[in-house]
């Protein structure tokens, strides 16, 4: 393949988030006013066999006739090997500015190039490379929106990212398949035979904590023998049916909190900051509280940190 | 419900392993000796809506006939709540005896009374009670089949088991989900999606081998992390997808022993009594030489085990 094309400069940035299920943009002037969103189903999932510049003519041929000076970049799966073209990972620790020079350019039609932010990899652990892609990019952005270049930043979900910052870098992160395993015990096991069929009951804050709670009391992990305990506690009926499914979630999440403090060798000393979703934000705020860990929420920061790599790289002026 | 009529000794043994999927069974002499074996898809989970008594019929009506004084007992999920009939849990530390003692009777047609050996429940946990029904036969054939009745006893599996026993009596026991998970992730996760569709691959030593160490090597416990690494190993091909199966084998039973060390407060002195079937003891043989265990392998232990309950509470004469 050749070399990719270097992206120029524009007044204006398309951001556009590009993951596995969905995709999610914005327009931004040069000093990040969004003038326009747009959203669709078109994942990566829902890509295979089909053209990825004819798609993006679709969704996008307005706004680029619109804003022909507009820089347009993309993170998530889209650059992904399974994507529209691989953006290779790049090696933490990494800065704003290494994320621009692993940005890899398409030809977007009309002449006009988009730029796939790559994503990272963590070689910091002995067992494998952890690898992200997407999150870096709300990292980023939740460094700007809550002005702070240190700490740790955790993104819940699917496979929550535990992502240690220094000095505005991403040092080092760690994934936990946290989402996926409740998700497939919930649906798929013989625990979740005994919660109630269909969509998720509502939260039950005692059994969630008293779930997060064993978990993290066990000081030597036992998560294959504590999710038995989802069968015994609705069989002896110390849990309601309704019940189960938040103990299950704490002590899953619980299980998170407590090998995540592990990995990082120290307990973090600046509150952890949080980015996601409004709903997974209380289940995470309370086993932090229970793990003796102050927290923060940022909802939304994709397009904060699309614009920040954007500007921080002179591809804004 | 009235109280059940209790058993009468009788001169044989019918012996019936019966649980969620499957039946097995087996007619024996006062001396242990098998004169007919017996199986059928007809577990727990097929007789919904079915009569007991009509399939134990068409199944035992032959043997019925045949042996007149035949003792009756049947072990497994045939004595839950979902089974025939209820046969209590009873509790830690139990015997032979005590085992016995909690034998419920359901008439088994033309006079004769069927016995269901109960489950166990093991109240030594901080967390819930855990349970075992069927396992309990087995353990107790092992102590016998072994000529031993101490130390440490692991039934591999679906739900494993370990069980403490000492002077002949189950101490307390442990359940891990390690095979229930195991299937999960290689069937319905992002996981299974790397690994070749359709049955296992051939088992791959060095690969069970690295992820059983890692498991092991976590003192802190990582389970929810190192699930990960089986995407991360096969996207930077450090294993094929034919090795990746065992590679998530040894990250789980790796983490089943390390979990179960740690529970037991202690290192098992005596060398491990597995009971499983053979293709299950070459990993946990391994993983258990991992953690510096010796093991021993017992097969078959359900009918020895009933065997011993019959007889050494005067049911056999």
């Amino acid at each position: 393949m050749p070399p990719a094309e270097p992206l120029a400069p524009g007044s204006l940035l398309i951001a556009i988030d590009w993951g596995t299920s969905s995709l999610r943009a914005v327009a931004m002037d040069a000093q990040g006013t969004i003038l326009d969103r747009l959203s669709s189903g078109d994942g990566v999932m829902a890509m295979a066999g089909r053209d990825y510049a004819a798609v993006f003519q679709t969704l996008f041929g307005g706004w680029l006739a619109r804003w022909p000076q507009a820089v347009i970049l993309a993170s998530g799966m889209v650059g992904s090997r399974q994507g529209w073209r691989e953006a290779p990972y790049v090696s933490c620790p990494a800065s704003f500015e290494d994320l621009a020079r692993g940005i890899v350019t398409v030809p977007a039609g009309g002449g006009r190039l988009l730029g796939l932010v790559p994503g990272l990899v963590s070689l910091g652990d002995k067992a494998a490379p952890d690898v992200m892609r997407g999150e870096e990019a709300q990292v980023f952005g939740a460094m700007k929106l809550g002005g702070r270049q240190e700490g740790v930043f955790v993104l819940p979900g699917t496979h929550s990212k535990w992502v240690s910052v220094s000095d505005g870098r991403i040092m080092r992160f760690s994934s936990f398949m946290t989402g996926e395993v409740y998700g497939l015990l919930k649906q798929h096991s013989i625990l979740g035979r005994l919660m109630p069929q269909g969509g998720d009951p509502p939260f039950a804050q005692p059994a969630f904590e008293a779930g997060c709670a064993l978990a993290l009391d066990d000081a030597g992990g036992a998560l294959l023998h504590r999710l038995f305990s989802v069968r015994t506690q609705g069989l002896f009926e110390r849990f309601t049916a309704e019940e189960l499914p938040s103990y299950l979630s704490g002590l899953l999440i619980g299980e998170e909190v407590r090998e995540a403090i592990w990995l990082l060798g120290e307990r973090p000393e600046l509150p952890v900051q949080l980015i996601c979703r409004a709903d997974l934000a209380l289940p995470y705020r309370l086993a932090l509280g229970q793990a003796g860990l102050d927290s923060g929420v940022i909802e939304d920061a994709a397009f904060a940190g699309l614009f920040e790599i954007a500007r921080r790289n002179a591809l804004l002026s």
